[in-house]
């Protein structure tokens, strides 16, 4: 025994983990499933599913030994069938086989699945007590209540895969919940983050689609520039954490290196720190409560300048309207995350400009709470007619709020 | 029960826990008074020690309700009885009473007296198995195997004061120790981080005495100069941690904002950052396992730049050399510590150059390994031993090295 009390148990778990990916394809799959490659004898592949890709599907399910593999398209059964006969492996399509994988017996589940169809798969994940690798954001946003509530009844663990969440959730570690002075969580801050507020007014699809450090989908990436991406990760923080709007703070950090951390009550900030890299957190949530030898090591010359600042809520309304959101609570978060989707689609169908995505979300929000649909979801049925409301209504301010000039 | 398996325990132990100050009317053990005061309800103070304030010790026994207070100095026994009469308070004096005031039955012992008097009273409060906040150096630099040997034997809990290693210990939390792939403690660099070697062989006591962070005596100072205090650290954290030093890297990192840290074999990096103010570390220590509510808030700002650079062990030899006594093991990082001791005195008495610091280290280390005086310490009078054999050395060389032109 030491004397110094850090935990001397071993490195890994000798038991061997069954596993379901759910979005085995996309990139957070992709990922997952590189770090299960490299520790084939610590994983046993129960389910993956897909969204269209019955082929890619077909072949990971085969590589990997699964035993069930659903593609989310139901027009795909024959060809994921054809592709997967002699395998043994069977197959499914549909919502319903999305949820059928979840159901499957593995210890743990990557939600990986993105969109509204996430939350019925997810959710069965968590009623069957699973560890839940949490990587898609609506489960949280739209139905946050509604999950956490569900998965701490069946005893589920919820694992958050997010780069700032999982910094938070390593940090936690080193002291209790109730200790905790201040949740934080680092934006990069953008392309537009040393823009004048002018000059951001102005900005076009091909700029707002140069994200500094991290390689991802337009979506997201737009929601970088706009700092909605961190409205919605504090809205995510909210439910993981238990905390309010005022206990989580966003520090802009350029460099993307430190992705989040904890200040305790005693003064002591704990923080993660590691390469822009999904596997990092991914490889945590995989091996958790162990860690497994992981794909990346980080440079010390990443370290070489790290900064900080404040965010600038002006120049980003997006993180007012979020914590406004929170703080109305109920259907809220739901709203704004729909009429985001809404307004984001339209700058990149280039319907509106850069600063009217923000607005639609704040018109979308106050025409909600003026009609009432902010009820908090009771079910994920409830949850996914509220987001339908929600950017119904998005639509129908879109051509009011396109108008308006900046 | 909270899905996201952080610690949901209350944050403060009920009990009350009772705690002995070593060294209560030095900087460290003020600022743990200081913390002491503002949480009096959940600490007793069993017995209180000081090298030779006799009044102060007596006022700060008084103040805190102490059982015992102990002055280092036999001289100032009666000085010290006089002062707590009508008091209840026992007195005591001398190397003796030290050891008695370890020996008391306190659940936690600060442990800050310096030098070589430190080593029993320590190893006293580890033999009887208490939590031990140790700030001192020479229990781990001199007698470090003995030291976590006896401490792990007598199933006591050591606690790391120091910021660096503190922090290591905050971050160690997140992991396993068998899954660190590194320790990193951080340095300011000191005032001639970006000097010249040729102008940092010309430094004068005065510009040697400039720390930039933190405000200390002049010996720890002039080893933050030379870097000789990360040396000593790393044969520190040798020890804590059970790392070899090729496990332990030292990252110079000139605003002391972020102590140290840990990285995982899974590629996250935990560290922990707090503001340059000792009572941080040591609320630590004082609520551990718990966190109580701390006298300092890291101001955002502070982090506005962050930077972080390897040190240069050409310009800085001390690191090398440290890395080589721990290699050499036995009683070599003894050794290191006393010439040091030695070429440090000598060059605030402006007797030989800056260089010459390392100089002497180094001559010393060399003919203390052809005379094998390097055995390590099987009991704490050895490693006195040991110290006063290198003190001897490190004196009949000094003359020799003064005489080097650097």
């Amino acid at each position: 025994m030491s004397p110094v009390p850090y935990d001397m148990t071993p490195a890994v778990a000798p038991v061997e983990r069954s596993v379901t990916l759910l979005g085995a394809t996309g990139s957070i799959g992709s990922s997952t499933v590189d770090l299960i490659r490299r520790a084939r004898d610590r994983y046993r592949v129960e389910a993956v599913t897909a969204a269209k890709n019955a082929a890619a599907l077909a072949a990971l399910a085969r590589e990997l030994g699964a035993r069930f593999a659903a593609v989310a398209d139901p027009a795909l059964y024959d060809e994921l069938k054809t592709a997967l006969s002699g395998s043994g492996i069977e197959a499914g399509a549909g919502p319903e086989a999305l949820v059928e994988a979840a159901r499957r017996p593995a210890d743990w589940v990557m939600a990986a699945i993105t969109g509204a169809a996430s939350l019925k798969p997810t959710l069965a994940a968590a009623d069957r007590g699973a560890i839940v690798a949490l990587a898609n954001k609506e489960c949280l946003v739209c139905a946050g209540t509604l999950f956490m509530r569900r998965a701490a009844a069946a005893g589920a663990t919820v694992l958050p895969v997010d780069s700032e969440h999982n910094a938070v959730f390593q940090s936690l570690a080193s002291g209790r919940r109730a200790e905790v002075a201040r949740i934080i969580i680092t934006a990069s801050g953008g392309p537009f983050r040393t823009w004048p507020i002018e000059r951001i007014r102005q900005a076009t699809v091909e700029e707002a689609l140069k994200h500094p450090n991290w390689s991802m989908g337009p979506k997201i990436t737009i929601d970088s520039a706009s700092m909605m991406n961190k409205g919605l990760e504090i809205i995510e923080a909210h439910h993981l954490f238990a905390a309010g709007a005022d206990e989580i703070d966003v520090l802009v950090h350029p460099q993307s290196i430190v992705h989040g951390g904890v200040e305790f009550v005693d003064g002591s900030m704990v923080a993660q720190i590691g390469p822009p890299d999904m596997r990092v957190p991914i490889a945590h949530c995989l091996a958790w409560p162990a860690r497994m030898a992981g794909a990346t090591r980080l440079s010390f010359d990443k370290l070489a300048s790290l900064t900080f600042e404040a965010p600038d809520e002006v120049r980003f309304p997006a993180l007012r309207l979020a914590k406004a959101a929170l703080t109305t609570g109920q259907g809220a978060p739901t709203v704004l995350n729909a009429a985001n989707e809404i307004a984001v689609a339209a700058f990149l169908d280039r319907k509106i400009g850069f600063p009217h995505i923000a607005a639609l979300v704040e018109a979308t929000l106050d025409a909600s709470a003026a009609r009432g649909v902010l009820r908090e979801p009771a079910d994920p049925d409830e949850a996914v007619a509220v987001d339908h409301t929600a950017r119904s209504l998005a639509r129908d301010l879109l051509p009011e709020i396109a108008a308006k000039a900046f």
